[in-house]
């Protein structure tokens, strides 16, 4: 049986490691950063800017793409990643989050989820089954179960049979995957929010199912930090050290950091790209908000540090001209520096768990969010 | 003195030719295509991406980045060149075209024009050698003098005074950039629409100041195209061979390839980059609009005898998703493919021009701007 993750290196004071995500499209080194490309693009980026950033996978969105330009598209041009033309992994959300946050009329059922698409009403059926099934047909590398998602805070007795769907839906994906002859690599996802007791049930669950990796899902909605990172460790310590660890949406630096240190491999969110399009950017010294008056005449780089096309080539007074006129550059050139921030970060935290220097790494970069 | 324009090339058929514009910020070899970045940057594009594309300037707009983020701004910065972080040529427009179509409220006067700002309705004084003083300060290589713009049609009777306000600023502009010690080069802009006892006094008058350069302004406003070329081709003659022709604001490629013919030298047009945006895509076939359904499923790259990153890259079906789906890189990959094309036509006037083949390279290109 061919080798799907291998662990290449681990922290000595914490349960960070760095290993390695074998996919039909090539290796992720992980800890790793999904950039977002719901509709097949990163917003802001050509598809060779973000490979120049290091970017190592792309994120997509199956109920986007599902719903436009839909599957016989993407199935008669040879699959997502020829579609997309982009050679490197893709992990494709289940949709989930999306039916759950963006349709109208969302009707759960043992067998699946009823919903009427958020852009003209069509009614949609799609069972645990069918979700398997576009992911395959997308030929993403990594493809996730549909998993029923609560918005925070729910009631634990919600949160209990969100749970208990989710576990069936788990099994059922598992064993119509199992029937298909794919490459593609299925992880299960996680529910159950902090509640611990929920979250070890929704875990074990899964377990069961031999996923090739396992997610944590609905977390990241404004529950207490400590509650979060809780919910982290105990998974770390239930979880088997040899499947890849996925943590679903956070994208906060300090978060993403602790995570690490609690056994995370791989995370995504929009945070870096979103927030370069509203004019916010990541600096090694804290967040900066580059419409500011006071960055009018800053003939500095946004960050001193960097070494991103961006800061090695334009002023903080450019950039915040480019955004206050609206101008697509302030898109393209805020996005470049974001996700190089992260990228690069990522990079770090790779290089300090293989020198055994991970705590050093975190101590520097965390509080360091804050606005300057 | 230091030389400003030499003669490459001439086609023994016609009066097309090449050269080479000497600026402060390098060489624009001729005959030249300035992309539109109004306000510093053109739209959909990085800086690094246009140098790819072969750019060989740009061409911002004095009346935008006078309003904001103003003069002072840019004086502290250092001058365009290094606020923009853009290392060659830079053309400004003197801002009339934009001070008549933009502005609600205009009063030319003899001294100059009183206008109000179209952002926060602030009145606003400009003479001619404001309008001169305003491009010194941006530091940018070509600065043109402040003429009278009117739209088309217009009567004769205010189109001879628009002629006879626009010789006296001129006169005044030239006069008054003597006095500044100036690397920068000022070109006179003539009028008179398709009068051509106007636009022949327009040009005569100008011609008495010994421009560096000479531009035909208040063109391609709906004039037939017969009459559009007459006036190109009368004033080559009277023009001096040794000056370098910018026939203003007029894009569509045939009437480029004629213009050339007529001995212009020079084209600016925002239509390879607007149109990008709005999905429409020239090639060496025709236009293409892009969210046609027939291009759901078409495979093959906007133009296959493309070199552009685009075409190399990304099919019609994938770039039509992306503009049906408004991603940020549908004007991204547009734009390239539309500046890429543009830039590589220039390319080979120059070449044609040079090997004495411009006839035939004309007739291949024209008459392929249909639809297809």
């Amino acid at each position: 049986m061919r080798k799907i993750f291998e662990i290449t290196a681990s922290d000595s004071r914490s349960s960070a490691r760095t290993g390695n995500i074998h996919t039909p499209h090539g290796l992720i080194e992980t800890p790793a950063f999904a950039p977002v490309g719901s509709q097949g693009a990163v917003k802001g980026l050509s598809h060779s800017l973000l490979q120049g950033l290091g970017a190592q996978l792309m994120l997509v969105n199956s109920y986007h793409l599902f719903l436009r330009p839909g599957l016989e598209t993407i199935n008669q041009m040879g699959g997502l990643h020829s579609f997309i033309s982009w050679d490197k992994p893709i992990l494709s959300d289940s949709g989930g989050f999306q039916i759950y946050s963006l349709s109208p009329l969302v009707k759960v059922k043992k067998k699946g989820v009823e919903f009427t698409s958020h852009l003209d009403g069509t009614k949609i059926f799609l069972s645990p089954e069918d979700v398997v099934d576009i992911q395959i047909k997308l030929c993403s590398d990594i493809i996730m179960t549909l998993d029923h998602f609560l918005p925070f805070p729910a009631s634990k007795e919600k949160m209990k049979e969100a749970v208990s769907l989710t576990s069936l839906w788990a099994k059922r994906s598992k064993a119509h995957f199992s029937q298909k002859d794919s490459s593609q690599l299925l992880w299960g996802i996680t529910q159950g929010s902090v509640h611990w007791d929920l979250r070890k049930k929704s875990t074990e669950d899964l377990l069961d199912s031999d996923f090739s990796g396992y997610a944590l899902g609905g977390l990241g909605l404004g529950e207490p930090k400590s509650q979060l990172m809780e919910i982290i460790e105990k998974s770390d310590s239930l979880l088997p050290k040899e499947k890849p660890r996925y943590l679903m949406g956070i994208g906060y630096i300090s978060d993403i950091l602790e995570a690490v240190e609690r056994g995370i491999d791989l995370f995504d969110c929009v945070l870096p790209t979103r927030n370069a399009r509203n004019g916010t950017l990541f600096t090694s010294k804290g967040k900066m908000v580059i419409k500011n008056l006071k960055y009018a005449l800053d003939e500095r780089p946004v960050d001193e540090d960097c070494s991103c096309y961006t800061c090695q080539n334009f002023s903080r007074a450019y950039l915040r001209h480019l955004y206050e006129r609206q101008e697509i550059s302030s898109a393209i050139l805020n996005t470049i520096h974001n996700l190089y921030f992260y990228l690069d970060i990522f990079r770090k935290i790779r290089q300090s768990i293989q020198s055994n220097s991970y705590h050093r790494l975190k101590s520097i970069i965390i509080n360091k969010e804050e606005e300057i």
